[in-house]
C-alpha cells in the first residue's frame, strides 16, 4: 500500500485506544443499567438500511448520508440516527406486542463530514423511546430519567433546556401568517444565529409592535417566570395550551425532584420539521454543543403506517465523555514474566490471581527484548525466572 | 415511502429483540470481562476505513467488501475484520509503547452477501490479538483462553482443531514441486472439499507412492497420535518442525489444563494465505460453521511497516447465541401503574425500588389503552389508582 494513506483514516474517523475505551464501557455501563432499571428494553438495528425505508424517515440531512449500492442496486446509508430505525422495528413488530412500549439503544451513528475540523463521522448515541404514549407523564419520564441517566454517568454539571415547537408554531403563524416566513425565522432559531434572526425582522413588513413581540421572545429563557412573559406575547388558546404543557411537565419533574436541573429556553428548534411537541436540548460544563436532545415526535411511526405519538432522548457518548473531568484509572494489570523452567508455576500463580479477580498477564521471557519498557506500566511484576522454586516480586 | 420496502432490510442485515439482546450481552460481557483479566486491553477502530489501507491487508475476499466513496473520491470500505485495523493501530501507535503487545476487541464486521439465505452481512466479532511474540508460549496462550473464553461464555461442548500450515506447505511442496499447485490443492482444503481433493489427485501426474502420501494426509486428524502418522509422510525438517510445533503447543495446553478440548485436524487451512503457521477452528455442539478461527500470522504488520509476529482468535458471536442451549431469562420487571391522583406516591414507590436494584416500570394509566395486554408480562403489578392511599399488589 502506499506510505502516504499507510495510518490514515477517513474524515471524521477515530481509533479509541485502551484507556479511553475503558472510561467509556464504564459510562456506558452504567447510563445503560439506568435505562434497564426504568423498564426499558434495548434492541440493536442493522448498521446498514434502505435509504428508501430509514434515510428518507430520518431526521438528517441527505448531504450527510453514507450511501452506497448494494448488489441489486438498492440504495443503502449507514444509520445517521437511531430513532428511524427503532420507529421501523416498533411498528413492524413490538407495537402489537404492548403499547406504550419502552426502548433503548447504544450504538455508533453516521454523518458524513464535508472536511476534517473535528466533527465526528461516527459516534455512538446512547438513548431512548418511548412509543405510544401521548400523556404529560411520559414527556416528564424521559427528561426525568435523562437526569438520573446523567447522573448516574458521573455528570452533576449539566442543565436541561425545555421548548414547545407548538409554542413557537402558534406566534409566528399570528405574527407572520405565512409558513413560508415562520420557515425562514425558524431556521434562524435552529442554527442559533441570533443575530441574523434580529436583522432579518427589521427587514420584515411588520408593525413596530410585532417586531417587538418577535424580539422579546428571543429573550424568553431561564426559570419558570419565563412563562408568564411568554403568554402574553400570544393570543387565543393554541399558544397557551403549549406553555400549559410545559409548565405541567416541570411540575411533574419537581416530583421526581430534577427540577433543579431543569430552565426553558423557548426559542429552542432542535431541528426543522422532526418534533412537534415539547423539545429539550442537554448542555455539560465544559461543553460546546448539546450532549443530548430529545422531545415529542408525534408524526414519526405513521410514515411506518403505524400513527402512535413517541418521545424520548439521545445523548452523545463522545460528548458526556468530554464532560467527564477526568478519565476512569485503569485496572491494574499484574505481570508474571517466566522462564521455560518455571512455567508451569507461573501458569498456576496466574490463574490463582484470574481467579481471584485479579487482571493477569502472563509472559515468557523469551518473548520480550526489553523487559523494563515491558513492565513499567504494569501495577505489580513477579518473576519465575532460572532454577528457583520461589517467585520473587519487584 | 413505497409500501414495498417499508419494513425491509437489506440482504443479511438484522434486527436484536429485546430477549436475544440481553441473553447476547451478557454472553459478551462474561467473554470480554476474561480477555481482560489475562490483560487484554480493548480497543475500537473506525467502521469505515480507506480501501487502500485496510480493505487490501483483510483475510476478506474483494467481492466481500461494502465499498463506498467518500467525498474527496476515495474508497472507503466496511470494515470486514477487525485483525487488519488492529494491524494499522498497533503499528501506527501502539507498538512504540508496549512490545509484546495484548489486545483484544468487541465489534461489529461487514461482508457483503449475494443474495439472501440466512449468511449474515453484519454480525459480531470478539476476539484477541497477541503480537510481537513469536514464542510457543503465546500460541498456548491464545489458545488457552479461547477456551476460557468459551466456558465463561458458558459453552461447555466444544472442541479446537489445530493445523499447521508450514507442514502443509513443505509436504504439498516435496510431493508437487510448483506453488501453483499447490494452491489448488489448498484451495480445496480451504473448501474443505475432499471429495474434490481426492479427485484431483487421480489426475495428478505422480507416482501412486506420492498420491498415496496426499490421500492419507487427509486422514491426519484425531489425537495426538496422527502426530506420528505425519511424520512418516514428509522428508526433512522443514515438515517436522512444524509438527514439533504443534506437539509443543499441545504439551503447554496440558499445562493449562485444556487439552481435553483440543484436537487435531492436519488438512485445515483456515485461509487461502493469511497465515503462517499454527491455525485453529472452534466447533461448537449445533453450530454447522466454525464459531472461530484463529492462529499465527507472521506477515501483517509488515504491510504497515513493523514487521512482528502476531498471534490471535476471533469468534463470532452470532453463532456463539447458537451454540447457547437456552436464552437467558430476562430480569423481570415490575410495573407500576399509577392515576394522576396517586402520581407522587407512585413515583416515590418507583424510585424506592430502583435504588434496591429492581427493574421498574412506571406507567399512566391514562397512556394504556389495555391494561391487562400491557401487563401480561410483567412479573409484578402495583396499582397507585383512584382515591385511596394503598397501593395494591396483583
Amino acid at each position: 500500500m502506499s506510505k502516504l494513506l499507510m495510518f490514515e483514516k477517513p474524515v471524521g474517523m477515530r481509533d479509541t485506544l485502551p484507556h479511553i475505551y475503558e472510561t467509556r464501557r464504564k459510562l456506558k455501563e452504567a447510563a445503560e443499567q439506568e435505562m434497564r432499571s426504568w423498564g426499558y428494553r434495548f434492541i440493536e438495528t442493522p448498521a446498514l438500511e434502505y435509504h428508501e425505508t430509514v434515510g428518507d424517515a430520518s431526521a438528517i440531512l441527505d448531504r450527510q448520508l453514507f450511501k452506497l449500492l448494494d448488489q441489486q442496486g438498492n440504495t443503502l446509508v449507514l444509520r445517521p440516527d437511531m430513532t428511524a430505525p427503532i420507529a421501523r422495528v416498533a411498528a413492524s413488530k413490538l407495537l402489537k406486542e404492548r403499547i406504550p412500549l419502552r426502548l433503548a439503544y447504544s450504538a455508533s451513528v453516521y454523518r458524513a463530514q464535508q472536511r476534517e475540523g473535528g466533527r465526528a463521522a461516527e459516534f455512538e448515541q446512547i438513548g431512548v423511546e418511548l412509543i405510544g404514549d401521548n400523556t404529560m407523564s411520559a414527556d416528564a419520564e424521559v427528561i426525568a430519567l435523562l437526569v438520573s441517566v446523567m447522573r448516574k454517568s458521573g455528570l452533576e454539571n449539566f442543565r436541561i433546556s425545555l421548548g414547545h415547537i407548538r409554542f413557537i408554531d402558534e406566534l409566528f403563524r399570528q405574527i407572520l401568517g405565512t409558513e413560508e416566513r415562520s420557515e425562514q425565522l425558524r431556521r434562524f432559531l435552529y442554527e442559533k444565529n441570533y443575530v441574523g434572526y434580529r436583522e432579518h425582522i427589521t427587514g420584515l413588513p411588520l408593525s413596530s409592535i410585532d417586531k417587538q413581540r418577535l424580539l422579546q421572545f428571543l429573550n424568553l429563557s431561564g426559570g419558570i417566570d419565563c412563562l408568564d412573559e411568554a403568554i402574553k406575547l400570544v393570543e387565543g388558546s393554541a399558544g397557551s395550551a403549549a406553555l400549559n404543557e410545559l409548565k405541567t411537565v416541570y411540575d411533574r419533574l419537581k416530583e421526581y425532584n430534577v427540577d433543579q436541573y431543569v430552565t426553558f429556553d423557548l426559542p429552542l428548534v432542535s431541528h426543522m420539521s422532526y418534533y412537534t411537541g415539547l423539545v429539550f436540548e442537554v448542555y455539560a460544563d465544559g461543553v460546546g454543543a448539546p450532549v443530548g436532545n430529545g422531545g415529542r415526535y408525534d408524526n414519526l411511526l405513521g410514515k411506518f403506517g403505524q400513527p402512535a405519538g413517541a418521545t424520548g432522548f439521545g445523548l452523545r457518548v463522545d460528548f458526556l465523555l468530554e464532560a467527564l473531568e477526568q478519565l476512569e484509572e485503569e485496572e491494574g494489570i499484574h505481570c508474571i514474566l517466566f522462564s521455560n523452567e518455571r512455567r508451569v508455576e507461573a501458569i498456576e500463580e496466574a490463574q490463582k490471581r484470574r481467579a481471584d479477580g485479579e487482571y493477569v498477564l502472563l509472559q515468557d521471557v523469551a518473548g520480550v527484548k526489553d523487559v523494563d519498557t515491558f513492565t513499567q506500566t504494569s501495577k505489580n511484576v513477579t518473576f519465575f525466572v532460572g532454577k528457583s522454586s520461589n517467585g520473587g516480586n519487584v
